[in-house]
């Protein structure tokens, strides 16, 4: 079975339908998942600007992917037939520390990526090891899940990690592919949650996603007000002002890649003993807490619907922010 | 009886001997303490020289008191000739979530500091508030424990907090009056330290106090090698190189006052899940573990001592950086 396939040959270039070769059967780890859905992340897009320096072209791009097991290695352990979802995370050694603690999404033995250097997910089919592929709990609905496999690790994680829970006040700051999630999971957590976006006509989505309220950051900021305060937004912030909106000994964690440098004073850090920390995607074992949460809590993504063929229609929606709040492509 | 202290009248000025007018006797919390030794301290030097802006004078620095109650109101509940410890914190609100939540050093509804804007240590005695006196070990010297009320302090609270134990491995920046005791603690809390300073004459006290080695932090940092870098010294840092020396999920905490901005890339932060986060101090009941976890290992500041006549010198060699490691001036 030939795999069609949408690859950009050179940075800023349109995608390009293709046909790839057919390749061997899958063997040990490996399995090949016929797509059913796949949605456009800004990494996605990154990757195709040549944001991130040089890729290898072809490049078909996709890393959240919904699909079936349509042929496994001896080793995979996946019947064939089984939902699955891919994020952006194909592969990790193995063997460093971070994979012998459970941290593989840091390992620094050689980290795969879905589809950096091999083909991703704006396709028909994709190879992938198993190990990064992650059944679907049966009452999520595949046709809208697929943001869950990047965009709500990426948020989920962090929220996790710094002990996101009932009573605890979080700042979710820039409502958009992330942000919405954000605020659907630290809410089921049993969290306050305020969203801060430009766009105050999302208000009432953000009040119907499960924050209190949403504000305009261009304004004035709530003060000593959160405990946390996820930061999905690309965009340059004033570190200082948002140091304020943190209560006493809050956490800012940044989740969006940011360009330039991050610059803040000395005195939220010492006098108030606030700090500041990263999260990148998450772990497989996070994963499959994640997508069992997101099930057990009705938590689903906000998606526009494409078919696979607008796929450069669906970027364009993406680089302007327009996708409410991702577009899933249908292959 | 009436109290001797040394005084500045003008920012920048030498101390002079003063006499204060003996005060009613203390009454409620307050406790009056005979001064035996008062170490000097760098934000004494901070105030003196005006750098925190202006503070009422005439100023009588010193907050790392050590003496003995001779007068307390009636309900100090310290028996007179208790020999207590005074730190930089002489009061608190009580009121607010801080104190409610036992962080009264972030207490935001009225922090009272022991010699900004009332006569501190470099006296022959001083009015302070009971809760803020604290009863020292029977196993502590009590000619050298001065510097552990604030420096000792300072960097106990952060490593306590940050979780060091058995296996973390401890990078201490800055081998003086905080960085000194930081290796001690550290090393008796089972952590594996390394001292970072420029001034390798300090290596082979580095090691005997618990350090596996010191490095010019100048030449090459070790990298990915550290769970935890303590930051006391005063210096601009170059903040990504440092963090190259953390492992993943690393934290970086700042105990000395520096000037500036802190200025990081994103990289390490998300990437690599990296933290940065600062220290103030401690708490009362930090205070009181701090006290019982150096008298039970031993541990005790080193010191230079000179009479409390000789103060102007003495703030002289803390000023010039000269001070091993501290000094201490017995009243």
């Amino acid at each position: 079975m030939s795999i069609l396939a949408y690859a950009q040959k050179a940075a800023r270039e349109p995608l390009e339908a293709v046909v790839l070769d057919d390749p061997a059967p899958p063997a040990g780890y490996d399995v090949d998942v016929e797509i059913a859905h796949c949605s456009v992340c800004h990494s996605d897009v990154h990757l195709l600007d040549g944001d991130w320096g040089d890729v290898a072209r072809p490049l078909v791009p996709g890393h959240e992917i919904v699909g079936r097991v349509v042929s496994a290695g001896e080793s995979a352990g996946l019947a064939e037939g089984t939902w699955v979802g891919i994020g952006w995370q194909a592969g990790s050694c193995g063997a460093c520390g971070a994979c012998l603690s459970g941290r593989e999404q840091l390992c620094t033995g050689g980290k795969v990526r879905t589809c950096v250097g091999r083909p991703g997910g704006f396709a028909t089919r994709v190879r992938a090891d198993a190990r990064f592929c992650f059944a679907l709990p049966p009452e999520i609905d595949r046709a809208t899940v697929a943001p869950l496999l990047c965009a709500g690790l990426t948020v989920f994680s962090p929220l996790e990690r710094l002990g996101v829970g009932r009573g605890k006040r979080v700042g979710v700051v820039g409502v958009g592919g992330l942000g919405h999630l954000a605020i659907r999971f630290a809410r089921a957590m049993g969290a306050d949650v305020i969203g801060f976006d430009p766009d105050l006509g999302k208000r009432d989505l953000a009040r119907d996603l499960g924050a209190s309220d949403l504000v305009d950051p261009r304004g004035p900021l709530p003060q000593g007000a959160l405990d946390l305060l996820l930061v999905t937004t690309h965009a340059p912030l004033v570190w200082d002002d948002w140091m304020r909106a943190l209560d006493l000994e809050g956490t800012a964690c940044v989740v969006g890649v940011a360009a330039g440098k991050l610059e803040v004073s000395f005195d939220p850090l010492m006098d108030e003993q606030k700090s500041i920390t990263g999260s990148v995607i998450g772990s497989p074992a996070t994963m499959r807490r994640m997508l069992a949460f997101a099930a057990a809590h009705g938590i689903a993504p906000i998606v526009e619907r494409m078919p696979l063929a607008e796929v450069n229609e669906a970027i364009a929606r993406v680089r302007q922010g327009k996708a409410r709040m991702r577009v899933v492509l249908d292959a």
